[in-house]
């Protein structure tokens, strides 16, 4: 395995850096239950997640142009609210909820093992989330990237190979100096299929402990790490 | 004046932030002196310097497409050794002296200052540098950059008004809570035309002993400072 050519690592971070679920759960519950709303406020946080992928799906065919995540999380915010019957929010309340994402809290070893690979490595992330939500979740938790790549940069959703592929080239890297890291097997092997290195990294409970896909690793990724610290340590870091 | 309403600080690099001057002038001496050359090579640096405007002007009046800093760069390098009779260069000696740009070293104050700024403030470049120029020169020097703006991710350069746009777009912002700073006149009055606030910061020589421009502030922008630590302090951090 050649990690001496290695230059740069770029990270999908929805579920792969922060816990996305508990983290809307909890502010979901914490807004919505003074409201006197009671629900389970993890499947809350599944129905507004479920919405993603299809509303991605839509710019990724084209049937509309490419809008940022932010657009994206605020329109399927208002379908689920109404799913879940959850009414009279104001435009302020609406936008703060929707922010959840720009707030999300990282796992337990996301910043010790990013400031691990960053003393060696260029990290930056690779997301379908919009810069702005990329920079001020990095603020808010301390995650200390180089770049800020992804979507937005790229204007196209992962995994369309635009996404990738203008990252690499902003980079100035070629694709094989590039190592994408993600819990999700499609994630890595779109990447893999531009030329990237791939690292797996387990998160075996981001849809809860019934989670019944991405438990593992189910390719040939170049490295396949328990969480950040074991890629760190096996990175040389 | 409303330090309060700002929420971002975006940086011009090329003599604000770091020194390229003395830089490219002790990277060529270290390099061609060895070969045999012997000029003045504060001289080179500025020659090189000169035909920065330009080459980007090319771009911005649609004589030729987007293309990054490096790629202008190593036009203008080829044509400025040649017009100091520097022959005899392979392309990775050319190449290699053209990423000196990518490891300009800061002026003494650029990362205490940044450092403090970006505690309170996102702090970002707002350059004409290309985006792995500005990665690879934060990794060699220590810059604390939050995110990467500027021409590249504008695919314009500044002063076209799309690269500020696109900055404070991407940062989800309004104008009025982007504060740009720069050692340059023009890039500031650019700025304030699209609502950004503006920060002059000193760098009386940036072109040596004799600089004749951009000594100090000559409109009446929210904040003038001595160098990056001054402007910490004016803003309260």
């Amino acid at each position: 395995m050649a990690a001496a050519e290695i230059k740069a690592l770029v990270f999908d971070v929805f579920g792969t850096v922060v816990d996305w679920r508990t983290s809307i759960a909890k502010e979901s519950k914490e807004m919505l239950e003074a409201k006197g709303f009671a629900i389970d406020w993890y499947s809350f946080a599944d129905s507004w997640r479920a919405k993603y992928q299809p509303s991605m799906k839509r710019v990724r065919t084209g049937q509309r142009g490419f809008v940022r995540l932010d657009i994206l999380h605020m329109e399927n915010l208002i379908e689920v609210l109404n799913e879940f019957e959850i009414t009279g929010l104001n435009p302020k309340e609406l936008d703060h909820l929707n922010r959840a994402w720009h707030r999300l809290e990282p796992w337990p070893d996301s910043i010790s093992g990013l400031k691990r690979l960053k003393k060696r490595f260029i990290i930056g992330t690779m997301s379908n989330g919009n810069v702005a939500l990329m920079v001020n979740m990095a603020k808010h938790t301390g995650l200390p990237w180089d770049v800020i790549l992804g979507a937005e940069p790229a204007q196209a959703y992962k995994p369309d190979s635009k996404t990738y592929k203008t990252g690499v080239d902003w980079l100035g890297l070629t694709s094989s100096e590039v190592l994408m890291c993600a819990a999700h097997n499609h994630d890595l092997i779109a990447a893999a299929g531009e030329g990237l290195k791939t690292a797996f990294i387990s998160r075996p409970t981001e849809y809860g402990i019934n989670q019944d896909k991405d438990i593992e690793a189910e390719h040939e990724f170049d490295f396949v790490a328990r969480e950040m610290n074991d890629l760190a340590e096996q990175l040389g870091c």
